[in-house]
């Protein structure tokens, strides 16, 4: 058995003395009898669609949870995100800046607006855009024109930043929110991974003028599809929810809108299940935490490979467990990755980076150092709840 | 009593005949113990998200039910618009003929295309399209280039023509597809309304290049939240599911896109109701073309006022109901639609027409004397399949 065979044993070893004989998924989420009750209560109301009780009470419980004013919860954290950047005033011809390390959602939004991304490096601290990169380059590339912040490569206005905090770990809000505050740019916050990470014991998602949450099957709660934005921006609030809900004028029969608007209204039915998921939330992230500690017990005698732990200031949801392969071992990715999944251990590198993509090779970058070696060397293990 | 309050008592009355006491929705969903088993069995398998044997069983049974070869079901019918136009290949500047008289999410969905509306009168004999009035409009104003149809006004190109069966009823298939093959238009079918609708036993939304359906809580069948796409174009078809699915390329553990994508695909959950539903499809049709016969007969006596019936070459799935007020009534219309909601009994006059609409009002139009009159004649009333 060679050293690559050896490695690789020892890693299935290590996650099988964690989560024990199956197959596993990469997330998967839980349901039990709250989920069922839920569902059929909102079944036998006739309300499934998008309007109902469960809606407002799922915003309410999401408001609760997290700390902030207001919740509108959308068909999914895409249009989350798209309906966040549309309400901060991102328009046509606008420039965003954004990680290159994150899911594409975060730029087909930008797309989506007419804008541009400015793909930024993320720090392998965190996984998260590297501030000082960021700040070096709008030192470098940026100008005030009349109180707006210019890119003078390109002559556009940059309109806001969109940190995301991957797999759950939050950035440096504190430098973020000081960077942003200097550059005069808007902050959405990308918190699609993010329900139950805190920030300095803030939840993320509620330092921007909005952040956006996702409800997909494979984070900490589901919806079956759904996402929310955050903001505690009452006015704000009211025009996010109006365009949510195709624009249309409240009355009683007429149907007239007053501008174009979007169809990324919640259902009621997948709020019905996002009600008793939420109910359910602490105790995932309870056990999403200690599955932490027994992946970092189980792996603590591999040399070359390390369980990531959450930042400073973070308390993380751990929503997707990472291993981190030193640099010797950087070889042995692509063995791992097949050997695991061929186990019946789903195991994932990242999403491919947003400024290798083809169709988003051309826009602009800064350094990607960072977000480059991250992608060599860091592999995503099973990570639900249910798991320990 | 004067004669205005007593063809309101008049109305009420004849409504009440049929549907008996209560309160009435325009339209409600009916769910019985086929929805819990369906949506219980979801929960059960755990895949509620966006991957899972009831969004494949779904599309299947519409594909069998409509006749039509691929399926590909989408969060909203919006959505599906969005996608079907994109993939007929409608981009920036494209001009698109629609008609005025339709919900806005058609006219939206040419906007989030960068496309131009032209808005088309109506005809009062079927609520859809004036064809008449659209091909006199488009022999004065268009000319052939390079083989495509160029508005001589603007100079862009038409790409496009997206007929919507109103209410259920057909349009005139035959003569449209005769001018959009004579004008070279793809025809884009707006069946939002549609599920259940022939035209010379032939589904609506499977004789335009793709064709698009609604779930929404308020059509005939629902899935919460829904829609779908049709199309016997096979590589359409792949391209379309392709883009509703983030544009990513398949492969078991990468995570890679080859293009700007969109989160549109349908959730398991929402499908498992809808597998419910289409099975009780035919039972949904039957009542709604029983109530069509029940108003007909308790409005039989009422002088101005008569129930709408389907027009030639179609058996309609009569999604909505309608009274159609004559000439001497019009100024009725108002106070028919306050006193019957007051009673209980949910009516509506047709959404203001997209012309109207100050943010639609800048854009070509036709002609609009035939959606006029029916803006003024025309009460949608309680319709849901289970009120006989």
């Amino acid at each position: 058995m060679n050293n690559s065979n050896s490695l690789i044993t020892d890693v299935i070893t290590a996650i099988r003395s964690v989560v024990g004989v199956g197959t596993f998924a990469l997330h998967e989420p839980n349901f039990g009898d709250l989920e069922q009750r839920y569902l059929m209560d909102c079944l036998n109301s006739g309300y499934v669609s998008s309007v109902g009780a469960y809606v407002d009470k799922f915003e309410g419980l999401i408001a609760e949870y997290t700390g902030i004013r207001n919740v509108i919860s959308t068909v999914n954290g895409t249009s989350a995100l798209h309906l966040a950047l549309l309400a901060t005033g991102v328009t046509t011809n606008d420039e965003i800046l954004m990680p290159s390390l994150t899911f594409a959602a975060t730029a087909n939004a930008v797309i989506y607006c007419g804008a541009y991304p400015i793909f930024v490096d993320s720090s392998p601290l965190n996984f998260n855009m590297d501030l000082i990169v960021l700040e070096e380059w709008l030192k470098a590339n940026t100008t005030f024109k009349e109180c707006r912040l210019i890119n003078i490569n390109t002559g556009r206005r940059i309109k806001a930043i969109v940190p995301m905090h991957t797999f759950g770990h939050s950035c440096d809000m504190d430098l973020l929110l000081d960077i942003a505050s200097k550059y005069h740019l808007e902050v959405v916050e990308d918190a699609s991974e993010g329900l139950g990470s805190f920030y300095k014991e803030r939840h993320v998602g509620t330092f921007g003028t909005v952040g956006v949450l996702s409800f997909n099957g494979n984070k900490i709660i589901t919806t079956g599809g759904g996402g929310a934005i955050l903001t505690n921006d009452d006015l704000l609030a009211k025009n996010i929810r109006h365009l949510s809900t195709t624009a249309r004028i409240k009355h009683p029969w007429e149907v007239a809108h007053d501008q174009v608007g979007f169809n990324y209204r919640m259902p009621n039915l997948n709020a019905a299940l996002g009600c008793a998921q939420i109910e359910r939330l602490e105790n995932f992230r309870v056990s999403k935490r200690k599955l932490n500690e027994a992946y970092l017990q189980a792996f603590k005698d591999i040399h070359d490979i390390r369980i990531y732990q959450e930042p400073r200031n973070c308390s993380s949801n751990y929503w997707l467990q990472s291993l981190i392969l030193s640099e010797n071992v950087l070889n042995k990715k692509e063995s791992l990755l097949k050997e695991t999944n061929a186990h019946g251990i789903s195991t994932r590198p990242l999403w491919k980076l947003m400024h290798q993509l083809k169709h988003f090779s051309n826009f602009q970058k800064t350094t990607m150092h960072g977000s480059e070696l991250l992608a060599k060397c860091v592999i995503n293990i099973p990570s639900s709840p249910h798991l320990l």
